[in-house]
């Protein structure tokens, strides 16, 4: 069951699962204060491969990758961000809709490179294997895939903003997608000055972090979970962070 | 922009980057020959953890998680896989049917632990930030938390497997969860006896990988990418895997 250092089999060695914990835990919804140096070809290579051996329902595989950097195309896609964001900040009155007017949501024209990661929702025929019971299982797939892709962006030193304040028929219409393709994911990337300690939201004062134990149930809703050594696992990494 | 080894600034040692790299590349949807260790307190910590730190719209972190190790109602879920399982398969006939028959789809009774992994649909009031121009943006935030789960698993030497061939009312009904909260991820953990080089669909000749290269367009659907150094990368790193 464990090796002679006490480590369980097919676990990582130590440094290895620091990356990992590294990635997950240092990676950013970044906006701003992207560089203008372009990502290599290597590098992207390895991030689109993260992305494809996400997992999928049936072995689906059902995004694609649209690069863009043509500045007419971002442009474009820009303008419909603006649009999107005033009527989305008319919901923020009085002192949360100031907050929300200085807060930058996209870096869209200043990285260096957009990344739209979109789901084919035809692949793989009518009867995908373990799709018929929730039709949406493409598109969680396809976040999968954008989470692979953000990972490996952070341990690259790239940082990843997704882009959700978007129209996503008028999306799909800049980007030329046949009907049955859904542009699920509108990334920015590039290197970045920095990455913060803390979510930006967190920073700006718009949300903080939930307690994670408060969100650990037992076996239906609202049970508590009999694990009284999780709980004390959690507050001590809690204690950390 | 890098240090005297030449890595951008920001980006991870070797061995760190190697360890994200080797979790997404070594990660499989896994199914059978769970080992009955449990997962000790503190490694179930750093996984609830790792899903908690994924990146959610508004930072609404929409996520609950139910640890399922009664028997009882693991037999109720396993009863609604087995009801959606035999609609599922009438879809495939002949030799593809046999198959699909063949094929084993989850390991609810035999894992040591099941966890659901939720989306609460009302989690941070009416107006989310960044949600209002696409609504399932919770949902999408709920599959990223699964993500960063499953491949710290990974890096813990524990298997994860999607049962996603579930009806989801019944499934909400047995876990008790209430109308606003959706049921997104079914998932069976523990210690496995191995994690195969390919993924199971592909061991089993059902769906192969697609060519990654095939799936990167340029500023548009269709357009060719105007990147001759990137699918070089991609054609040296496709005859490497």
């Amino acid at each position: 069951m464990a090796d002679p250092t006490g480590r369980p089999d097919h676990a990582f060695p130590e440094a290895q699962r620091e990356g990992l914990y590294r990635a997950i835990f240092e990676r950013r919804d970044v906006r701003a204060r992207f560089r203008p140096d372009p990502i290599p070809p290597e590098v992207l290579a390895r991030l689109l491969e993260a992305a494809h051996h996400a997992p999928s329902v049936g072995f689906m595989q059902p995004w694609d990758f649209l690069l863009i950097d043509d500045r007419a195309v971002r442009e474009q896609v820009h303008a419909i961000f603006e649009r999107e964001n005033t009527k989305a900040a008319e919901a923020h009155r009085g002192e949360r809709g100031e907050l929300y007017r200085r807060l930058k949501l996209e870096g869209i024209r200043e990285s260096p490179l957009n990344l739209c990661i979109s789901c084919d929702r035809r692949r793989g025929g009518e009867h995908v294997l373990g799709r018929q019971s929730i039709v949406e299982m493409d598109l969680f797939s396809t976040c999968l895939a954008v989470q692979n892709l953000w990972l490996a962006a952070r341990a690259e030193g790239i940082g990843v903003g997704w882009v959700s304040i978007l129209d996503q028929d008028e999306l799909a219409e800049v980007l030329g997608l046949p009907d049955h393709v859904y542009p699920l994911a509108y990334l920015c990337l590039g290197y970045v000055e920095a990455f913060h300690d803390q979510p930006e939201l967190a920073r700006a004062g718009w949300r903080q972090r939930l307690p994670l134990a408060e969100r650990v149930h037992g076996n239906g809703w609202g049970e508590a979970a009999d694990a009284p050594a999780l709980f004390e696992a959690l507050a001590a990494r809690e204690g950390e962070r």
